[in-house]
């Protein structure tokens, strides 16, 4: 597959075009943003971790049935994708309080939740990726009642595969920003990344944050812990 | 019925308990606040013209088979309501575009909606009355599936009676907040006030705001504009 023209480029990845137009190119940068990308740095070697550690997380999950916009691993920081229409809405899967939702409802941080649940915020940057609530949707057209339904029922079911894949490797997944898109026939399907910069990932041993909070908080190196769970994974690092 | 002791004193209300101990005694405040409290002001006449505005209110929507709480107006600032257990929910419902939709969605101020929404907040001043999404709604367990569902219903029937109501004296009604109780025997009754402290009224022919959004935004005197509300239902102001 040759690398055409870019299509996108955000905040993490960028997208090119290839020869088979159902087909991208995506290449992992190493930049890193927190805040609406208030805060940002270059991180040399973040964007091949988080290229191979969800090279690995849409491997399992495809092994466990579900689908995902993955292809293949094609270099240490590039993968090949299938082309979707991407839904404007971050999914958010949580398990334990952490982060808006603690602030928000007044639970304290690492309460488990009696149940996993799922919020959509509206990918918009100029709007600071608002909250949305099943009125809004209606409102707002994203996607349509049954498309909503079916993204909330899938990530409700990659959290389920997740949860004892993290577990196995002494991991919590606290919680997950996940992203769909619209295949071109009209399917939903897992898109964007599982990766240390869309999941809050807790040491079982230690409680330490193996995520992209580490860069949020100012808690040391960020490719250190991202090494970690990629290691864990039992992805090599070199 | 006697004013007994005092129950309960909210930002532009006081609750004091009765003989009969089904019955409260709702006493109206001059006292306006705004942004959760941070802009406050006594404004002298503002209880008595949300007493009589609430009980026109009450008393058409019982006219049209919708019940509250409100039993009877007793004083120019007082009236007799039932005793619910306040479900701590803001129920807001909205036509038209304005204050935090607008900005949550990206909607200019003044734009129909496709349809009503209902919107349900955390009746919480610490943490900032926060917009709930049914998943937030099944971890707080402020009230059961059911109940939030009845509300959602009870609140767009409301709506549905008041907007004629407003549209017939050359008012339009933007949004508006509810809340409900609960009765002793478990039925879902539409509580606390509804004037122009709670919603948002805007004069069809000169478009101006007849509501605490001319407090809130500082656009002239708050009595004047309820009293324009009061007179034109058909209330009497002395």
């Amino acid at each position: 597959m040759e690398k055409g023209r870019l299509l996108y480029e955000g905040k993490a990845k960028q997208l090119f075009a290839t020869e088979d137009e159902n087909i991208l190119f995506v290449s992992y940068k190493d930049s890193a943003t927190a805040f609406n990308g208030e805060k940002k740095e270059e991180i040399a070697g973040k964007g091949i971790l988080n290229n191979k550690i969800t090279t690995i997380l849409f491997d399992q999950l495809k092994k466990h049935g579900i689908d995902s916009h993955f292809v293949e691993q094609i270099s240490e920081n590039e993968q090949l994708v299938r082309k979707v229409e991407i839904i404007p809405l971050e999914v958010v899967v949580r398990n334990i309080a952490a982060g808006s939702l603690a602030k928000r409802l007044g639970i304290g941080e690492g309460t488990a939740l009696k149940h996993s649940i799922v919020e959509l915020y509206y990918k918009d940057d100029t709007l600071g990726d608002p909250l949305l609530t099943d009125a809004h949707l209606t409102l707002l057209e994203l996607a349509t009642p049954e498309e909503i339904e079916t993204i909330k029922t899938k990530a409700l079911e990659i959290n389920k595969v997740l949860q004892p894949i993290f577990k196995e490797i002494g991991v919590t997944l606290i919680d997950m920003k996940l992203e769909f898109g619209r295949t071109t026939n009209g399917e939903i399907l897992l898109a964007d990344e599982i990766s240390p910069d869309t999941c809050r990932l807790w040491d079982d041993a230690t409680n330490n944050k193996l995520d992209k909070d580490v860069f949020r908080r100012n808690l040391g190196s960020l490719t250190d812990v991202y090494e970690i769970i990629l290691s864990r994974l039992g992805g090599l690092l070199k």
